[in-house]
């Protein structure tokens, strides 16, 4: 457990439920909290184009500009990478400055498999520049395997990444097929190192990260309660003592899951809810799930759940 | 996984939490729908001595009368196995009638470890009465390995109990020590079964399951929503698909889980608990954490955090 280093990616992740609206005492406080915990990397948000997105309509993490940045981190330390992530095609990987100008260290790159080509273009360019880099393949439960195969064989031949992450994107894994992934990874990728990003549908996400250390990841992303996308990810406050973190360096942590955490659940309601079972058992994208969760309609009377069980049966 | 008997524990154990007063038209639907889902045990209630619990102070899932049985179960099926329980010193096993007059088919017994010979004495009874029996030895985690080790061997040599569950009642189990535990369980039980009853205190409630089948366990806990005491239990409807049930058979479950459980959860507040968190990473019986819950106390600000985390430095 010693080698391994968690990524926290709360606001980040957190910002796919909210825009990246989030209020900037919240921001300080969290940076504050996980810089303190013992986690190696802070992904802060996208640093994505506003050629590609207005402004006006997605709060600051959605851009991630250096002045936000400088403004909310302060200076560099010792402990915590602070780190951005670009979405091939909504992102130009030349926009970032060079790294001993800017307060980031790290950029990932997340891409389908299909991508991988403008991925490593991307880490390429952005290690030219002087940041670390890594590719995170999403979907992956649902990928081709061919093309994932090609997908790793590219990184591992063109790209400076350091590690490329196994992207439960839609919560469908369980520990042992977790287990057979990372191990593909590391042998496809010929001496990077690998990561595993989970998603908690069915509340395996620290299950899954666990199995992943087994196989051999030494990367694990997490995001306080899990805040994300849909079901949310692997819990920060579950990982970081499972990694040998003392509970005591955990406990600003701990507050802000009793402060500042259940008004945005309230509002945001990521997390164990049931349209998001059923996505995950049955392998599906998680836009229907919040599509119902929008329109408070339940996965059963809307005909969600029959349709997963027919396609199943 | 085809030789994994799943037991339904939801009103038994979800009784800690409100003293068995559950609404009767949801008992019966989640009877109706548990029955339906291929769940091979469902366990009631305790059948708890009115010697020591008095009938006004509790529902009636604390005593499980054969006249309440009769009314809620109708008839015998060859597919789930009514259960009841009973804890050594609050219960007189001599109180069941034969099995042949009851709907019971099965007892399970619950003590800690220095109580086993009263437990071992209580599956002679019950078997004797024509019951199947298990034990259910409690709070595992913080057990004298040399009584828990003595316990198993007068299981194996003088009950005629079917099998014996690793419980892990304070939510502090990993997978890789559930596997561990139910290898020493099978080992010491000399050809008696094993089964698990997870806590979801860290979220590994499910994976330790997996984890306990990987190592040879035959019989799995579980119970609707995770409900019942603190963090709650394996939640059924994670565990069913896991195993290899249908989702076809699960649309009745998955529908109280839209309908009735939001309710019950909003009053009983079982799960996914910052309180709970800590007891399960101190490894501490929840009810600390659950007086902090009945009192609207923070863990962190109520020095709780503190104490543990001072606990474990």
């Amino acid at each position: 457990m010693e080698k391994v280093k968690v990524l926290d990616c709360t606001v980040r992740d957190g910002g796919l439920m909210n825009r990246w609206m989030f209020d900037d005492g919240f921001v300080r406080s969290l940076v504050a909290a996980t810089r303190a915990s013992g986690v190696s990397y802070m992904e802060l948000g996208y640093r994505a184009s506003t050629e590609f997105f207005h402004p006006s309509e997605y709060g600051k993490w959605r851009f991630c500009d250096d002045e936000v940045l400088n403004e909310f981190w302060g200076q560099k330390d010792d402990r915590t990478v602070l780190t951005v992530m670009i979405d091939v095609g909504r992102s130009n990987p030349a926009d970032l400055g060079p790294a001993d100008r800017s307060l980031v260290g790290a950029v990932r790159v997340a891409c389908y498999a299909p991508q991988i080509d403008e991925a490593v273009e991307a880490t390429r360019i952005l290690a030219d520049l002087g940041y670390e880099t890594f590719v995170n393949v999403m979907a992956v439960s649902e990928a081709d395997p061919q093309a994932l195969d090609r997908a790793l064989a590219t990184v591992a031949r063109h790209s400076p990444a350091r590690a490329v992450s196994v992207v439960d994107s839609y919560g469908n894994l369980t520990p042992d097929r977790t287990r057979v992934l990372v191990r593909r990874y590391l042998a496809a990728l010929g001496g990077k190192e690998v990561g595993f990003h989970g998603h908690n549908n069915l509340q395996l996400a620290l299950a899954n990260s666990l199995a992943a250390v087994e196989a051999g990841a030494t990367f694990l992303d997490a995001s306080l309660a899990g805040m994300g996308r849909g079901a949310g990810n692997t819990p920060l406050e579950l990982l970081l003592p499972q990694v040998g973190i003392p509970l005591e360096r955990l406990a600003p942590l701990f507050s802000l899951l009793e402060t500042d955490i259940p008004l945005l659940q309230k509002e945001l309601r990521w997390g164990y809810q049931v349209p998001y079972i059923v996505a995950g058992l049955a392998n599906h994208h998680p836009r229907e799930a919040m599509d119902l969760m929008d329109r408070g309609l339940g996965a059963v009377s809307s005909g969600y759940f029959g349709r997963a069980a027919t396609a199943q049966a």
